[in-house]
């Protein structure tokens, strides 16, 4: 057993080697809350360490965020600053890498004006457009690890004093990003690879349609031709090959803009942006969200859908099942990073142009004539339960089993 | 005697009140060391509550710029991105006022190249220009609060938990910016008052040249025609009284930047940018460093004077009775903004044109004919001492006392 200051050493080590994998020469960027410095100065000197040009690290911080949100002016939380998007956009095109280190609170502008928090997210997406770029079609590399921030931990152990909360959420994650094991590194190889295999068999089968079957579900996602299940590590256009996300357990695809129809119910609560949006349905049809409604945070999902077109509209198809050690733990983590990998689940927003062949090449009309969804947005939201069966549907109109009860099935068992 | 929790807001009152002189509607940039959150939670939450429209805060954190100043290219260094400083122009034409929330390590630097460190200020420095205009041309309204680092209450407090080191710190800053008085803001006007009376004084005289005699030090300072001696609070361009530092003590003026000759023994250590120089003296030749030693940190001297012409001249000199209560403390502080205001002191570097008539309006040129220094660097270091004379030349070349033994002399003791 590692000590504390060990394994954090290696979830650096897991971070910057299998997450952006990080080459000598180019630069990182490093987004990350204030509480997670010491994380973040381990994470830079290990970067250096391997030859990087610069670390730079954009720092948040909760309250600030929240107190900006509450007040203000509207002038002022509509307009992202131009220079900031430049600035992020000219170290992309330098090639650097960006390290997320990511553990919103919830909660933190439960009581800000939907209204106020849309217009924000809005002004943001918006400015970081072509940066985005960069990032959804794996221009440079990425990675998402968790950081128990105090808010968040919190959260999940209401009752425990903070340091207490904090150190069982460490525990967590280094469990779920495999840190615990002899060789976090080897692990993570090994993950990949089996990540690696369920995507391959699901590229040969080139499903036309995938049929939802659950309590409250009875949806039909129409996958695009062409279309690519990636998952695991995936590959830059420099042919680095990185993991975008710590934990990772799904395998994901590209569901034709237009071709979905059906209710689905939404499996677990969804954190948008600092709200969260629970017990939902969505009605689609002909791949458009013409009906919804939410237990809890309804308004958010409101301004969610209302962002623009492709807002309404899916981009991604993600596979789970419930054997993922995320699932297994039991816990809901009010994080998608966790949540979305503990489960099947959809995205409303922009698709992955890598989920299809020759995806990122095409042309704004090429995409949209072959069903590729584009938005500001790309919420992850889960739907995955033991109670969820899937078939997929071939060319020929046969049909065969994906999932039964939240599992791989026939050709897919392992 | 209010607890810490009461002095601490009431230090926040001050520099938004006195400082700043926050105004309804206005921005706010605070540059803070991370260490600092909790100071900047309380100011960020009482700029809004006075009707800012933003807060934008800029995090520092010596450890990360050690580690890039240690390892980053060459070129990453000497590069300071242009969007960078353009955020800050922007935010500065906006009427942003900007409040540094300052506690440097003193050591930070130390074992860093002098080369490389010369190089990353320059490509600072160079960068900044059009925003240090707006501060130094008193276009917005700033200030600059002392902050007790843990770094830097380590070395005013070796042998004392760092915890310890900054509560003794803390109790230092509040007496010495009269937080620990009655009524902390009322304090400050009075303050304000007396610097007032004594510039007034100064201004009236309109010296020709001052001498100074200290041991190691015999140096005369022509000042320039139609000279303003400033100190305490100042006035921005559109009318709001504030006060650039906090603490001040100072009065200070324009030298000559062809009109220095002599020779001049620093009295305290300079902490220039993460490096002391220490014991160190400088000759005059018609205005220009032509021969200079330092005890300690000669190489960080060179290149302090070899960032460009203007830093081998003089931008400013100013006076401070041995009596300023920063100096009765008896500390070293290591730090600029205390340690000016402890003694008297001129500075390398740019001037400030507030401290001639009409300078804000002259060109390059009526500027370089006035004798009005430019410079990339301003840096003060201190020369006063309890064995510092300073003599007054009229226009006529006749003489009068100004300082006797560190302090006011004449027609200007009060
Ligand atoms: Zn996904
Ligand atoms: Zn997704
Ligand atoms: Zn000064
Ligand atoms: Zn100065």
């Amino acid at each position: 057993m590692n000590t504390f200051q060990e394994q954090l050493e290696q979830y650096a080590d897991v971070a910057l080697q299998k997450g952006i994998n990080i080459q000598e020469g180019q630069g990182v960027i490093i987004n990350a809350p204030i509480e997670a410095s010491d994380f973040v100065h381990i994470l830079t000197a290990k970067a250096y360490g391997r030859g990087a040009k610069d670390v730079y690290v954009q720092w948040g911080d909760n309250v600030l965020t929240y107190m900006k949100m509450k007040n203000a002016s509207e002038e002022v939380i509509s307009n992202f600053p131009r220079w900031r998007a430049q600035g992020l956009e000219e170290m992309a095109k330098d090639g650097y890498s960006v390290v997320n280190v990511y553990g919103p609170d919830p909660d933190l502008l439960k009581d800000i004006d939907s209204e106020r928090v849309a217009k924000a997210n809005k002004a943001s997406a918006e400015a970081l457009t072509t940066y985005r770029d960069y990032i959804m079609e794996d221009k440079i590399t990425w990675t998402i690890v968790a950081f128990p921030h105090p808010d968040w931990a919190k959260k999940l152990f209401p009752n425990d004093p903070v340091p207490l909360a904090q150190d069982k959420l460490w525990e967590q994650i280094f469990h779920i990003t495999r840190i615990d094991r002899k060789d976090p590194l080897k692990a993570w190889d090994e993950h990949n690879e089996q990540l690696r295999q369920a995507r391959e068999r699901l590229n040969k089968k080139q499903f036309k349609k995938l049929h939802y079957k659950a309590p409250g579900t009875d949806l039909t996602i129409e996958l695009v031709n062409d279309h690519v299940w990636a998952g695991g590590a995936a590959e830059s256009t420099d042919g680095v090959t990185f993991n975008p996300n710590m934990p990772t357990e799904e395998v994901f695809t590209m569901p034709h803009k237009y071709g979905v129809n059906g209710t689905v119910r939404s499996t677990m609560p969804l954190n948008y942006d600092g709200n969260l949006i629970e017990d939902f349905s969505l009605t689609f049809e002909d791949g458009k969200v013409v009906d919804y409604q939410a237990e809890s945070g309804e308004e958010s999902l409101k301004y969610l859908l209302e962002t623009d077109e492709g807002a309404k509209r899916l981009g991604e198809v993600a596979l789970v099942p419930v054997e993922s050690p995320i699932s297994q733990s039991g816990h809901v983590f009010y994080n998608t990073l966790f949540d979305e990998n503990a489960s099947c689940h959809i995205a409303l927003g922009k698709a992955y142009p890598t989920n299809v062949k020759d995806g990122t090449s095409m042309s704004e009309e090429q995409r949209d004539e072959h069903g590729v969804n584009d938005s500001l947005v790309h919420e992850d939201f889960m739907i995955g339960s033991a109670e969820l069966d899937i078939d997929g549907e071939h060319e020929d109109g046969t049909y065969e089993p994906v999932f039964r009860n939240g599992t791989w099935a026939g050709d897919f068992k392992k």
